[in-house]
């Protein structure tokens, strides 16, 4: 069972890494591969040398090897699954993601707005590349991905290969986390309903050892605290009257559309006080590398916790349990659509509860989407296809009209300076522009 | 917990009672009411008084009470679950519907075909009284459907009514059991993937312990074997070129379809012998009722195997204790299918696998028919949406075009003294057509 | 031939009679019923003797009777067409709805927003009023309907009665004018194909003579010139990139959507300066009234076409001849989408060219919406629906997601206190909500 | 403007150059250029020197050019419409299309049941390789198809090429003529509304002068006598009775689906007399070729009309000139469905009434179709798509399942037998199962 790590530098690994360990004797891995871009050779060494240090500690040493290489194609033979998770750019990219739509009057986001646009035309071309690889080398392997936005880099995935591709996140397990804690009971004894999109999908149903508790989570002033999060601009009341109206429990994502004025005066706030999540992120990187590079340490360090991405690695070695065969399993996953979601184009990639069972995914039928949030659905769904047509063609027009239609960017005049900014700012990534 | 019976006098009900105390422990139903028609009044007072040796005797006699009435309207407040298991003209009607359409050229039996069309006509109006009268007496309750043809009369029901109705079927377990047989596991071991309608679905897919070994299945001698069952005029290498053309199993109703003049041939051999499956049943029944009524059994007789309907009480009892709550359950069911197959009109019954959660019935997504079968599912569910049509109106002109649209018919010169020999020949127990 | 108007005291009335008068001869009418409530029994009288006048000069005077009640029910038995053209609350409400929203951050439009979700909840009532009082007295009778928003209320009247009911704008002819205008051609020498909804209509393509000119109007800069019309605040450049990037040229509704910026500054300073468009509509009618009550006047006033609604009984008259039979004829009109729109649900009304034969109504497929503008016309058609929900029932909590459904609200912490401002100023009109 | 005959050599082909003369000032051809295979010089030189005559006739010398090659390629630039009317292997094939199926029980037929079928699988390749020299050669070129089976070889076409391609049948001006004979009035008065697939459309609606007849057509006895046609084993009072009950007018080839066995009957029949379609058309065309081959004869044979194909090129030169633009034209054609029936995949090619305009065709949206023959419809679509995947392919299962699903085949027994004498007597034609 051989594992390869698309983005291996990642400070992620580790976490992925530690999830192998942990279930190695339901999910007997034994090789994993990390790859990396020239620029990241340096990182992923660090990385190679920390995750076999926790592999000896686990006392896995003869039964699983680690290896580190820049050579994609090297590597992708014999692999069972790919994980993609690289990032074009690394976090200066992300970093600009973050501000350049600020000075536009629009919010700035890693996924969300022009920020998720600009990171889906960077990463739509090189995730087709790792794809055509598959196709030659290990065509029968499934591709994991979590680059994001992953549910457009899923879609253009889905599309564009023949690969066979599932989309992953870690939003919806730490929904299930955060609503056990709110109700203080075990998660496992949680079941969520969700549908729509990735980074755009909404819980609509609360299972309490199968008894419906959606009307009381929707109501408890815990969600409406929770689902807010760090933005003390939008107002507790408003949050909680709109969760009860929604009769669904929406991702923290929607913030940014349900209250676009607040999430962008934050956004502005903090980019002025020189903060933004991508130099966090950084900071805490710098931190965890040197604890990675220190020869004692062979313990994931508590701080990786607050880099993101919790639950992330459960979610790809339980997915990837389930695939090998054993019993079924259920998991949100982005899928394609077919006639699950009717709203919605049937290439679409959405995100919803899935049955795993004999190496296959079938998602449950959520049905016709509530017209509370149908639309927005729709609407955002345009956009990620005419994203994905931008990216892969290189496609100014397709790019025009796709931020045309994001919700968030309010206004046609906008669009051509934004995007010539995006173009600008992203022209080394961006050779389908060229 | 209380359970209502509708056609208690059914030879089948001490089945259905066996499996409840069974299952007692995990689904605790505290009272059982029979209710049946003046004509089933004897029938059914022998069934109660064997019911009750039956409780005695599993140690329940406190906690279960069984009483039987006449009075519907009587019995149907404070249901959980209303079974309605009844049979309008009772075996008597069942032979005509096997016997009438030989004459004609046509096979007769009791679901397939005219004479099954004769049976929704009968059943139809009588489960919509039924559901009218839940309506107003216990609006909450769920209707479990076992009254033939199972899939007619539920979309009937689903469309004419607001109670809660799913439609049940014993095929989807045996079918397992009968794979489970020929590959020598235990059923449980077994997934099989459902799509189709009620007597006309196809297994497409065989999981063991969650390997896919459905080409295994379909090449083994011992499926064709299976599926022609006891009609030795089909010849098995016909029969086994056609499972693996078809890649799927289909239901052995479906032998009807595909092998349309060996299944009448045979039909007729058999009523020139004077046999037909009613008779047969008759037959067993009269030796069932003697022993209900002898006052030492009070265990289930090994004859009721005979009778048909395996599983069927294991497949109630199932879907009533997964409605209660608790946590998951799977099972084969028919229901609307909204978005699940989308080559069928949203509002079918279509009979597929299930999740059962939370109080509420979600169809996984089968997606659209295999190109293999497509064409005849959709003809069949276009005659069974003219019979309900038919049957709800009393119009003679959709009845006319139900029988035109079905398969088996055979001819627009067929249709005309098939439907006055049908109506007149069911004349009592059609007062719509009047 | 009976034709009964609802609304007879609008100052419209005198340009519907005009058409009726001019096509008498392929049309031929017999009888006009104007109906009004008793506020506006006083315009209703002047525009009557108005009319009989213009009757009279055109020698109809024997052919052509015209009444005026303020009794519906007496009116409308023997009608075979009735026009809806009634405001309820008159200019004030309309004034009311294109102020309300300004302090709240919102354009002010009569049917675009909040102000157009207004008159829906005042209009959609009353519109099934009449469509109830219709189904008793004039069953066949056709029900052409002006009232505004005239695609939302005719929505509401297709899922909530039995009338035969088709929704009607004269903005697909004014359209189809100024293309001829611009190309300098008569405007029969030109056939657009429309798709979308009322007031969010695109023109697809442009065909002269039978030659696809579409892209040659979309890059004349008249086109963009005329679109944007009197907002000096929109960008011509902007406006004549858009139209090529939508390869589509949109109703001027749209500015409102793509420009939301500038037609809310637009609308605001106008606002300041004490002008709005009902307050010009006002003062207009205060003159035509005068003059209709002048009985030296009987040819209708220049000043009408500076009412608005130019083309509007044309396309009354249009469709009400082509409905009476005749060879076929095509319109664009509002009717109930089925499958000719596939991206937006069966039952929407939209706004496409349809053919009228025999005295039905055919749309065209349009087929699926372009991705350019696809996500928008759902996003608006789901507000759409919310509304309908919303205005029939009186649902207080359907009316907030109508609200936060709509694209230029902007926020959802805008829509609690913009509700209730909108239910208190139209109390006396929304008993619904009472 | 230049036309290409591919199957020039056609007995039709002057019918078809007649209906250009005729049309000439309106639509002004310039070249024809005929085209066959090496089988067909001889055919072909006559005919084209007959075309020649018939041109001179006309007056045209000058302006219309007609020239005659076996090679496609030198053939198809320039060319503004390609007209395909080959049939490979000719009438001998034809001949085994019609006794083929005989000794199987089943009846033979050119374009229905196991005879079309034969003939699919030897024209698709054919096709999709004309189609192919298409895109290369003349990409702007419409592929007007009138070889049969017709609609299934356009659903290849459309499925598998990117060329323009348009289905086109002469039944649906027969059915006019026919219905305007019976109602005595001129054809041009009659609108008939058309739904389903070639060969197997019904007439919905018959409006005269924009007035309703359907209910009118439907009980006239002219009507059943003109359907039943020359099959005097059907029941007139059959016929009638089924014609009220669909509420529609079938084309006579629903014949074969509704009254089987007497169609099977009366093919046998002449079978054992020694006659059949294709010996009959041999006499005929015999006759015809003598009179090309005559120099003093230069105007179209009375005896053409007998050969069958009426109304074949006005149907085909109405298309054309549409084509080119001019006003809008309505025209029965076979189009790709897109969302127009619902209950067909997009994907498949319907016949329906479409509007031609500016170079494109719309079809109509004729709806969901009629319980009363939506199942039948849907079960010979899949027949089809079955087939086109077994032509393209020459894929012998797909072959397999195709029969099966054929209504007409009567059970799966039959179905091995009859694929092995089809490939064995079609092999030469069949190169893709090879």
């Amino acid at each position: 069972m051989k594992i390869v790590v698309i983005g291996g530098g990642s400070s992620y690994t580790p976490e992925l890494v530690g999830g192998i360990l942990e279930h190695h004797r339901s999910f007997p891995v034994s090789q994993i591969c990390l790859v990396d871009v020239t620029d990241g050779a340096a990182k992923q060494e660090a990385v190679a040398g920390f995750c076999r240090r926790m592999i000896r500690k686990a006392g896995l040493e003869g039964k699983i090897s680690l290896t580190a290489t820049l050579d994609r194609r090297a590597a992708l033979p014999g692999a069972a699954f790919v994980i993609s998770q690289f990032r074009a750019g690394g976090m200066a990219a992300r970093e600009k993601d973050e501000l350049l739509p600020l000075p536009h009057g629009i919010v700035g986001q890693e996924t969300t707005g022009p920020g998720g646009f600009a990171a889906a035309l960077r990463h739509i071309p090189a995730a087709l590349e790792l794809a055509a690889d598959m196709e030659r080398l290990c065509p029968e392997a499934f591709l994991i991905n979590f680059t994001n936005p992953s549910g457009i880099v899923t879609e253009a995935l889905q599309r564009r290969s023949r690969v066979k591709c599932i989309g992953l996140c870690n939003i919806p397990l730490t929904m299930q986390r955060v609503l056990a804690a709110i109700l203080n009971v075990a998660p496992e004894r949680l079941e969520l309903a969700f549908t729509g999109l990735n980074h755009l999908s909404f819980v609509t149903r609360v299972l309490l050892d199968g008894r419906d508790v959606t009307a009381e989570i929707l109501s408890a002033p815990e969600t409406a605290l929770f689902w807010i999060g760090d933005f003390p601009e939008i107002g507790l009341e408003e949050a909680r009257h709109l969760l009860r109206a929604l009769g669904a429990l929406p991702s923290p994502y929607l913030l940014y559309y349900y209250f676009p004025r607040q999430t962008f005066a934050a956004a502005k706030r903090r980019a002025e006080e020189g903060k933004n999540r991508a130099r966090e992120v950084m900071a805490i990187e710098e931190e965890l590398f040197q604890l990675y590079r220190d020869p004692q340490v062979d313990e994931k360090p508590a701080l990786l916790s607050r880099r993101g991405g919790a639950f992330y690695s459960e979610a790809a070695v339980s997915l990837m349990r389930a695939l090998c065969g054993g019993g079924p399993a259920r998991q949100v996953l982005n899928v394609q659509n077919g006639s699950a979601i009717p709203d919605l184009p049937p290439e679409a990639v959405i995100e919803t509860n899935c049955l795993i069972e004999g190496g296959a995914i079938r998602p449950f039928s959520p049905g016709p989407l509530p017209a509370a949030f149908r639309g927005l659905v729709q609407q955002v769904k345009a956009y990620e296809q005419l994203t994905v047509e931008a990216a892969v063609k290189g496609d100014k027009g397709a790019a025009y009209l796709a931020l045309l239609n994001h919700p968030l960017v309010g206004g046609a005049d906008r669009v051509r300076a934004l995007l010539d900014n995006i173009l600008r700012e992203n022209a080394p990534w961006l050779p389908q522009f060229g």
